[in-house]
């Protein structure tokens, strides 16, 4: 790190945070906590300038030439101070510093192969931490509880991603598919197993109201980018292409895909792509079913394979039903209609999103649906072979 | 190629073909030129239905893995059919085959990581000629013209790139350097050249009323996609950022590169990203000013190089004065208010674009000018150390 | 893949197979079952003769371009091919045939960019299964037992390399560290709990006289390649490098990667090469010590690093004293003086690759050795710091 | 750069040049000018030990991680050491001294995937210059002009490389192909003038016994790497292998190729290797003969295809028949017997050498040969098939 980089990231890492955390103490404490606009003129005035200095200097300073991590790593601390301005609301009236935060992000995404604001990877799997702490908006407990288990679930589902890419060069017939098939279920169920810890501690009120808010879309020069969220990585997805779940082919799932990549690390992107190519394993043992259904390695491949489509389905129903549900959904509806515009992460309105998602959701469960295209029906094809 | 993919393109380089210069024929022969929408309804109907049955297999066949040049020379096909329907005005009013259309779009440029229609590539520099014949919209001589000159114009500003990359690793005092100058000074007046050739033999009519509007921003899925322009490739920015004309840094410039990415090659996005990390030579001469501007190396070298700056600069007035003006500006006059949307490749306004477009030019000639950031100071600095 | 490469892949699966097993067959029937030179004569022409028709399709064909997965294949079959000669002692006096297999293997190395032979990769990470059978050179049982587990070891190793990989980024002390400790320790305890059900599992005998000759060094071209063993992968020495226990900068530790780099998929190359470069945990306890020693995160992570490096050594003890010495070390004590040459992978005779061996397992336990750096004092600083 | 890193360059880069020119003059004065044994003990001792000094520091250091630049010039530092140890014969005796400096280099070799020694790389193509100087063994005139030529040379016929590959997605019949042509072909050319310049000015005497004799083979850890020599850059086989002039298929051309990999940049060996599943253009080219033969595209594109074959021809001729001979065969004929080995770069006695060199030549010449492969025939059927 450069002098001038350093000095930034110590100020995101100190005064940054206990300037968001009292904004976000004053905010909460109104009678309509989604009221930001006329409060804590003087610790938002603070917030801006204190900022602004220091990306002046870095954009004096020019491309320091780093390398990848250094780079990443100031693109996150520019993408948080804008995106904080954003959520107290003071971007639109100080378009000439958001100008030039905009200018550092611009060249510094454009330079690594991401989009130019800060990322899900920037608070969770790309988070380094110093003596304990890692980068975050507020000192609030339950922005920590947040980030730690999205970043615990990203891990399980790359985990799982993992071991089902390991089975392509060997063929779903390979006698030690059912064991990466197993590590992978094992890693969904951990998945599980953080969402539900993540359900019984967070609190809602305190994410809806304090710590979802600096998720919302942006203006960085010429374009509004879509908030961050924690599907932002390739694993889910390669989970989705690898059983056949999803199929790139189709519409809403590959327009998902375009919008998705620029938001995830560069190697990410190259692994998702790479992904994208290969043969679903359902088709591989639709294909093998006519001739195969009864052989020893059929019955005991299908079944482990089938059981990491339920483990991927059933977190899919978790993730909506309760995390979606529960912490988005239920508190939209108490909210004050003038409050709602930039609820979600992505942009469009709520219901929008909310059927995006559980298409999202029926496609990863297989379940029966007549208006989008599922597998439900291969899915119950093979589970019928199964003879014990 | 699959038997879908190679009937698909037999199919572009010949029905096509027909259908779209037959169109364009019927439109030429208006008195107004520009007077597209009810013109030719059943050769529309057939582009449509023709192309539209090929996408259908194609989507039906899914990604079949035949490696990058295949997958991006299907995009390519994909995108001339859309980019076809957007001139011929026939897109809007069906939106489901289009919707087809885009969805293997998407599914192609997600996996290709580029853009999801076609780029000057698909045109230009990876546009396959059988028997002496490449890919176009029409068998107009101009489009020919047209087509032809991009190339040997992008070929050669990537030769000047080539050889001002090769100095970086030697540094600005290497007793080679000036060969390497040399080199690219040698490339840019060959651009220069071409640029003259196209200049004399292309006809503005022609080009205007029948070339240009296939390069129109259109739909893919969610979002539009601004149009190719003949400077989607590396090799312009690089010579810029090299030589230091232009700094990554600067807001308009950072932005534009940003919009421009995904219409580069991959190899090409790689390339452009790690010149953003280095050092300008303009500063290495700058540098070296105070202490050795007497050595022979500094009195050789910076000659030489100041002469790849006098060339560039050349070549940027002559696209902007020469053809810009001839091919846009001045046509652009006599246009009907009515058609006057989407003009330009990129979409804003041409006045918009036009002050962009000379921005970039007085840039690269380091022009003086109060309201931009030009090198004009520093230039005539490093000239004014020439002792002879 | 082309009609001439599957023919020889059906080949490979079948005819090779048979004619290997009845050779192993006839040596194993006989007193002295490592006497291989007279025995078998027609079959071992046949094999040669057959392989070298494919051979000689294959070269005349030329490179036809059908991507990485099939080039490895491919480069898979000829080195089984070659491996298979040298087994039965038929390449030194059939050097004609020889060298056009090797032509092969040299061109498909050197386009592919990993060693002109067949790999560990090859016969495990990388061996499609079709209906349930994937590649081997024998029908017999040990074969299969050997390659299952091997296969399974180097997976549950990768899983492990992943989970420590993913720690970097954050740091020793995030919160999230342990959980990857977690993974990571439950990897190893999984590589340590299949060695064991290899070591009950897998014939001496069997595997001494009819698996392990397969592995032997071989010619190609110019140059002799050691054989192929199971540690050809990036994961095992980024757990040695990125946990502390070996160093890059040992003169033996780095002549080791060196001689494997090319033994390894281009992927792992990459990600080996990555890793060299970073800062090793190990250090990073130990300079959090003086200031943190007495912080939860210290206390809680460390643990969990300490629990990984005693699986890693646990795991390295196990198959140096138990695999190594079951399968090579004891049954070389029988062998013939005769058949002494070529007994290990490597090529060097046993007693100096066992004291190489010795080291690397006492490396990864960081026992204390005088003649050798490990790092015993170091873990038994840390190892003091726990409080609890 | 590291203070410790710093400090070696700039040894390198002054004191470890006087000596070695020191040693040079005292070797050129005596009446066998080879006899190098007993001569300047002092100064070889001092030499030794400065730059073990430095050595040392750097293997405490470890890797730090500043990119590949600089882990690259770093190695050609460690590298350049090495070389002038084996030049003045005293690593034999100085085992301890050397195996340091071999442990810095095979970890650095390893982490970079290149050979750990010096390249011809280190010297030429990436040899930065400060304030016009670059780094060198001596400051005697004849290295300095070896050196400046060789870089010439290489950086032309990247440059025919380049043209050659933009050919590649466009096909031999586009319009634009002879435009390419011609821009290799003028490459060529200049190789060959730059070659006439080197054959002109280089002293024969000063280079056979004050300049070659740092670029023999020498150990490094385990094994002994052939000499850099100023054909380790992928550009010149990239131009045989489009042109179709050699094949990969061939076992001494793949040998040479598999030998080579490691002495070329990381960017080369992808290129090469991309370069190697490519279908040749002279094979396109006779595809097309019998239907085509009178289209106008294959007249003039065949043209220009063929003078492009000729020029290289003409560099390969003049390479051997010039430069090899002038400076290496004639001179070894008065090489008193007892200096005769380690004569060449790559190790083989130099008739054994001279004979390959003689091969590639007759290749790249498409000579008639019956002892070798040679397109001889191929070439006489196309220059037939020119009209007028
Ligand atoms: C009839 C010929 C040409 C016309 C009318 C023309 C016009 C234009 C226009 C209007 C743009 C802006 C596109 C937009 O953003 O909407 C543009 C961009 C560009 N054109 Fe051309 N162009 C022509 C030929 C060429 C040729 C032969 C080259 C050489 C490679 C070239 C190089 C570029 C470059 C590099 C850009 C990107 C902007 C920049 O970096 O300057 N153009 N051109
Ligand atoms: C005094 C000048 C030169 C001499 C005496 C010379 C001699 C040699 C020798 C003896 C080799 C074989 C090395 C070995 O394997 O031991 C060689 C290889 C090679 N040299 Fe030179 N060389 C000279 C200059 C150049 C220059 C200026 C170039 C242009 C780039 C060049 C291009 C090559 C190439 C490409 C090879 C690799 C073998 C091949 O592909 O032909 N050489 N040279």
């Amino acid at each position: 790190m450069t002098p001038n980089v350093s000095r930034f990231d110590r100020w995101i890492r100190t005064s940054f945070v206990e300037i968001n955390t009292e904004l976000e103490t004053l905010y909460f404490a109104q009678e309509n906590k989604a009221a930001v606009t006329f409060t804590g003129a003087a610790l938002k005035q603070q917030l801006l300038a204190e900022g602004c200095a220091f990306i002046i200097d870095l954009l004096n300073e020019g491309n320091t030439d780093e390398g990848f991590e250094e780079g990443f790593n100031l693109l996150g601390n520019v993408g948080l101070y804008l995106a904080a301005c954003r959520r107290h609301e003071i971007d639109e009236a100080n378009q000439n510093i958001m100008k030039e935060a905009s200018s550092l992000a611009l060249q510094l995404g454009a330079s690594l192969g991401v989009t130019p604001r800060f990322a899900t990877s920037h608070l969770t799997t790309h988070n380094t931490a110093f003596n304990g702490r890692y980068k975050t908006f507020t000192s609030l407990e339950d922005e920590a509880i947040f980030i730690d288990y999205n970043t615990r679930g990203i891990f399980s589902y790359k985990r799982a991603a993992d071991a089902l890419l390991r089975i392509m060069p060997l063929g779903v017939s390979h006698p030690v598919a059912p064991d990466l098939f197993k590590a992978a279920k094992d890693a969904l169920y951990d998945v599980i197993a953080y969402n539900k810890t993540l359900f019984k501690k967070l609190d809602t009120d305190r994410f809806f109201y304090n710590v979802r808010p600096y998720y919302k879309p942006h203006r960085v020069g010429a374009s509004v980018y879509r908030g961050a969220n924690a599907g932002d990585f390739a694993g889910i997805n390669v989970i989705d292409l690898l059983l056949g779940l999803c199929r790139a082919e189709n519409a809403s799932y590959s327009q998902m895909l375009v919008d998705k990549f620029l938001y995830m690390m560069p190697q990410d992107q190259l692994l998702l792509r790479d992904c994208m190519r290969q043969k679903s394993m359902m088709n591989s043992f639709l294909e093998a079913l006519p001739a195969n259904s009864k052989s020893p390695w059929f019955q005991e491949n299908l079944k482990a394979f089938l059981d990491v489509c339920d483990a991927h389905g059933e977190a899919a129903a978790q993730h909506h039903d309760q995390l979606v549900g529960k912490y988005i959904s239920q508190p939209a509806v108490n909210l004050p209609e003038e409050n709602h515009s930039n609820l979600t992460a992505s942009g469009p309105p709520l219901p929008v999103l909310l059927a995006v998602l559980e298409k999202l959701r029926d496609q990863r469960m297989a379940a029966p649906r007549n208006d989008i295209e599922t597998r439900y029906k291969d899915i119950q094809l093979l589970k019928a072979a199964i003879t014990e």
